[in-house]
């Protein structure tokens, strides 16, 4: 299963970075492959000052080894090997009218001191974040995230729809961190699925990530934008840049695990702002998103 | 002692908020007075797009109530009352050619469940964060530390100065925040210091910070700088938010206790970029700044 599903996030990569390239029409991805000391490495490709990417990046790794007192803890389990593979992407267009989005495909094994695998589990989603609201792309973004579900089980996109929504909760702002999508983890074998039943409904969701943020793309592209639009867009992403610092637990465990940090942190955004106690006007499309963010809706 | 406390850091905050604000010459600084729903409040003063300052807040808060479950781990005590006062400032010239600077002054007292006061402690502490070195700008805060504290004890500079270094240290970046200063706490009252010698010691750090700070600025806020010099500058106050949002233990105390989001994140800087990868030039006045970082010094 591991080397399928490493076969699987890496042409997932390559897929995800062609039609990215394609669309930006001007950056390429730069690439990095990197070795983990302690066993495994990965292949991190970025984007800068594209056309449409500001900074992005779709970054792949596999990483085995004794598994980190912290992340022992967190596991619940004692001192074992593991192994775990994945895909994490984070886009940040340039225009304040294109959104930001985050998609993360991953697998984990665990074996006991004689080698034996004693667990092994899938995880992942994709979440949207914009910065200007245009529900039809909201709900474009949640009928493919439902449609990627629905053949493999009809409670998933509810399920992993409200799990995404209390995952990406920045609670001392009390906001989402944006509209949502899905979010799903150890996904085991059991009676309802197989660990194949999950390898099938994780790459779907895989499968359908570009149908979900393409369109949204080509839509929004060319869109006017003012100096105000750009400084609430910078705004935002001082949000995101919190939330994926004080909460994100992918971010936290690769900061504390020794993963490479340029990888990692590459779901910082470009260029940030923090204004000091900053208040939409009143009516404004910025009240509008917040009010929004406050209230995690149903989409569909 | 908590009344004595909180008239001195009033005083301060008045001295500190004047003097910057005739530094700056343009801009003054706002005042946002709060009350906290559990019990105290405080009065934050925000400068922002000053001549000088780009954005520096010099906050103090007076807060007490039951003490948050998480904070009762922090301290390791039980279910108790607790009471807090103190001054938190952080100012980000404009200037990438004058440094950041930190300062914090605070005094907790716990009670048992009969309002009886079990224990009491002062902390605190300055830290400078330059994005060019002057190497004589460090020496003068330092110089400035250790005269603040050698009348106290002379074994004080030497030990609170590496405690700074500890604490300041960004482990994913493997780098300090800054070039250092002072940072103590629990100061109890033992052997050779009553709470009253404490109090005479803090309030003489609190008293040298304008000394410590103000003829840096003065020194270089007339430098030129060009577009790159700012672009270094924004990209290091992007380690300064890692370091905030992922260790700072009064930021995420702040963030977990319902204290006032926008007083405690007012540290944050005003336009921070991340840059995937970035690396200074080879022997560059960057690269100089990042080897000092990665091995702090004696400064004296």
């Amino acid at each position: 299963m591991k080397n399928k599903f490493y076969k699987y996030i890496q042409e997932l990569q390559n897929s995800i970075t062609y039609k990215l390239e394609e669309i930006d029409g001007d950056a390429k991805f730069r690439e990095d492959i990197w070795k983990r000391e302690e066993g495994g490495g990965g292949k991190t490709r970025v984007i800068e000052n594209g056309a449409v990417f500001e900074k992005g990046g779709v970054n792949i790794s596999s990483v085995y080894g004794l598994l980190a007192t912290e992340m022992q803890h967190y596991f619940k389990v004692g001192d074992v090997n593991f192994y775990a593979c994945g895909l994490s992407l984070v886009i940040h267009p340039k225009s304040p009218m294109v959104p930001t989005v985050h998609a993360n495909f991953r697998y984990f094994e665990i074996y006991n001191k004689t080698g034996e695998k004693i667990d092994e589990w899938f995880g992942g989603g994709l979440d949207l974040t914009p910065h200007y609201l245009f529900d039809e792309d909201a709900v474009h973004f949640h009928t493919v995230c439902k449609k990627a579900c629905d053949s493999h089980n009809s409670t998933f996109y509810n399920r992993f729809k409200e799990q995404c929504d209390k995952y990406f909760w920045n609670s001392h702002r009390k906001e989402a961190r944006g509209v949502g999508g899905l979010f799903f983890d150890y996904c085991r074998a059991n009676e309802e699925m197989s660990i194949e039943d999950w390898y099938d409904f994780v790459t779907e969701v895989g499968d359908h990530f570009l149908e979900s943020y393409i369109p949204i793309i080509e839509k929004r592209k060319h869109l006017t934008y003012t100096e105000a639009n750009r400084t609430w867009q910078e705004i935002r992403r001082g949000r995101y840049a919190e939330f994926n610092l004080v909460y994100d637990k992918g971010t936290l465990f690769g900061l504390k695990t020794n993963g490479r940090i340029e990888s990692i942190l590459m779901s910082l955004p470009p260029h940030v702002q923090w204004v000091y106690n900053h208040q939409p006007d009143e009516n404004s499309e910025e009240e509008k998103l917040l009010m929004v963010l406050a209230h995690p809706k149903d989409w569909l």
